[in-house]
């Protein structure tokens, strides 16, 4: 029998009503004729009410114990999935990452999944189960520890599990109708994008699209793996992220959305000597402190004075960490100073089509002017264009974009790929 | 370095705040030279709000999702105890019943242990870390499921992990201070008990004590484990449960204490044929049903008829299971009718002096008779007399036998066994 792996997030599960109606569509899939494999998240809230928890013992909770804690969430909701399912007259085991054999390294609150052996769900479908599976969390190859992976985590234990078990899709299922050209909140006239390459998604996730997370889709990349973004709340197709072979590129539409992040800051490091070797030492202070940054800009050196100034962005909660480490390392690098600012916003047009169409960015800046929003810096690559600009400007900077490029039109570029099918 | 097991029960833990109560009082253990491996019971009422969940989400959840779901209890409250210890600064590291090697056979909700095998402990507390292992779970042998032990499932997790150990003594917390003579809330002047047999303490715990279940003191018998039953509010020493060899019983107090039970009720079978075999049939229906009786009496046969009546007492939630269950019997056991009673109390006399002491029993039914109470039913055992009577008789039963006994008397008999250390 075919196999799809379905996964639903804390908000599908978030009652005992909720986990009803998902009980009940995963039954309506087992009967049209296929194996199902579940992944779901913890319940609605439960890990934020955790977490209350236990910063109310201890102010820097061990990482491990802290693992273990966080995994009776999703304990708590694929029990209740299961016996919901039962409820329904069909057969259902739920499984822990660990019974599930998603093997990962030992990195607390962030391990990678480095192996996933999922015999005892190979059993339960085999005897005609519906398995469920505990997403975000795995077991430690070398202590044998419980484990949490992190941002994401449960995204990417469903693709991983659908690769192990050859599923014929990674169903993601959430609180919107899929991906969109733009954010609906935003602009009313966005549309929903039925299909759309790994690699566009790769850039929407990188550019702030919050509905898959970079490093599933990463995942499901490495192995051709295609993703259904939908809603668990209608029977709507929803967005196919798949792997769209370069002939039908060619056809690509040029632009496929307008991307978004509030959640970034910029830091400008001032006056820093222009010889090789000083940018490394500045980023490595940064790797250091377990930072991840973003967009990097140097500006030309001024002859007068030897010095540069480099300016980059990162999220906003790390702010506070790297300007201190950068701040402690003042002397030892030789810059000047540090000026911070998190009132900024990115905007990101992304699109395959751009590889080959010359005046992207000429169009993208020109609207922006148009609509009298100032850029601060700007950062490209084959298939993505970003800019960032004052928050205060975001909405109307996602609007004209979403605009000029007439991602608003029905029968505009965005649906070029057309059909929903597989 | 000597090993001590500390079981922690749920209203121990029932907040942040117990919790780093507990965690003060597991680090002095430590402090004062003892390895520690800690058993914990899930925090206050989280157990019947898992409960409470699974009932919104089905009437009948299958058992083996219902263990996957309780289990998640124990989970968040020793992860929460190993983050308040390491806030205290020590090592600890928190285990599941599986990881702990607690191996039970598959009986979901009732699993009984078969093996422990806690090399994972052994390592945590070799490496000098504090364990703490979750109660009342195991992994099926069989299965690898995850099992809970039902009834006083987190003692005997203590009791048998102490006695796979070696530790000198399984100490268990509660939230009073020990076993005593009576219920202080029906008889003022009831004593702690500084020491009892395992004997008198299975007596006490099938008789309606409430303090330990009967299992774990059966376990702790069997490997001669003594208990120490103590309170987790108070540093007061508690009631040492221990093996008293005959010699020292010679000196034993007649009586230990008084124990009662109101969770009972009764089923007389009316109008039973008198022939071998009917008794039989009517205990086979009973334990078809899984329930377990108490106390049986069969009243002499009439001779006119041939037939006689049975009684017999059971947990009064078993009621209306048992009577449903003798009803569609009755055609082919024969029986002339069914009459049930849940307005009954147990009162019960424990003392391992009373084998050797001839005239107890008379003592107690005068005890009873002056204080004006009727007695049902009388059951006994070399140790014990229990008898049935109404439940609204039970205070002034207590009462009267607490006093008849002397064990209002702090120079009486009680203390008789004498100190309080090891």
């Amino acid at each position: 029998m075919p196999l799809i792996v379905q996964k639903y997030g804390g908000s599908s599960v978030a009652d005992a009503e909720r986990i009803k109606k998902v009980a009940q569509r995963i039954v309506a899939t087992r009967k049209q004729g296929y194996d199902v494999c579940v992944v779901v998240s913890a319940m609605g809230d439960t890990t934020d009410e955790l977490l209350d928890l236990a910063a109310q013992v201890s102010p820097m909770p061990p990482p491990r114990e802290l693992d273990m804690l966080l995994t009776a969430g999703e304990r708590i909701s694929m029990a209740l999935l299961a016996m919901a399912i039962a409820n329904l007259g069909m057969e259902a085991r739920s499984f822990t990452g660990s019974q599930a054999g998603v093997i990962t390294d030992s990195r607390h609150g962030r391990a990678q999944i480095i192996d996933v052996t999922p015999g005892r769900i190979r059993e339960a479908l085999a005897a005609g189960h519906i398995a469920i599976v505990a997403g975000f969390q795995g077991v430690a190859q070398d202590t044998k520890d419980v484990t949490t992976l992190g941002r994401g985590g449960s995204d990417t234990t469903a693709v991983a599990l659908a690769v192990a078990l050859g599923a014929e899709v990674c169903e993601i299922y959430t609180d919107v109708d899929g991906v969109f050209t733009a954010d609906p909140r935003i602009v009313p006239t966005a549309r929903q994008i039925p299909r759309i390459s790994y690699e566009e998604m790769l850039e929407m996730a990188a550019a702030g699209a919050k509905i898959l997370h970079l490093r599933c889709v990463e995942y499901a990349r490495r192995f051709k793996m295609p993703i259904h973004v939908r809603s668990s709340f209608s029977t709507k197709p929803g967005t196919w992220i798949v792997d769209i072979p370069p002939e039908e590129q060619m056809e690509a539409p040029i632009i496929s959305g307008v991307a978004h992040e509030r959640g970034e800051a910029k830091i400008t490091v001032v006056g820093v000597p222009d010889k090789p070797g000083e940018a490394a030492q500045i980023f490595q202070v940064i790797a250091d402190a377990g930072i991840n940054v973003d967009m990097i800009v140097q500006n030309v050196s001024s002859t007068a004075t030897g010095r540069t100034d480099i300016t980059f962005t990162l999220p906003t909660s790390d702010l506070p960490t790297a300007m201190a480490a950068l701040s402690k390392a003042k002397d030892r690098i030789g810059f000047e100073g540090l000026l911070s600012d998190d009132q900024i916003g990115k905007v990101s047009l992304i699109g395959a089509g751009m590889r080959t169409q010359p005046g992207v960015t000429a169009k993208f800046l020109t609207a922006l002017a148009d609509a009298g929003i100032n850029v601060e810096m700007i950062s490209t690559s084959q298939i993505r264009i970003s800019v960032v600009i004052r928050e205060d400007d975001l909405p109307a900077a996602v609007a004209a974009l979403h605009r000029a490029f007439e991602l608003d039109d029905p029968e505009g570029q965005a649906v070029v790929y057309g059909g929903t099918g597989r």
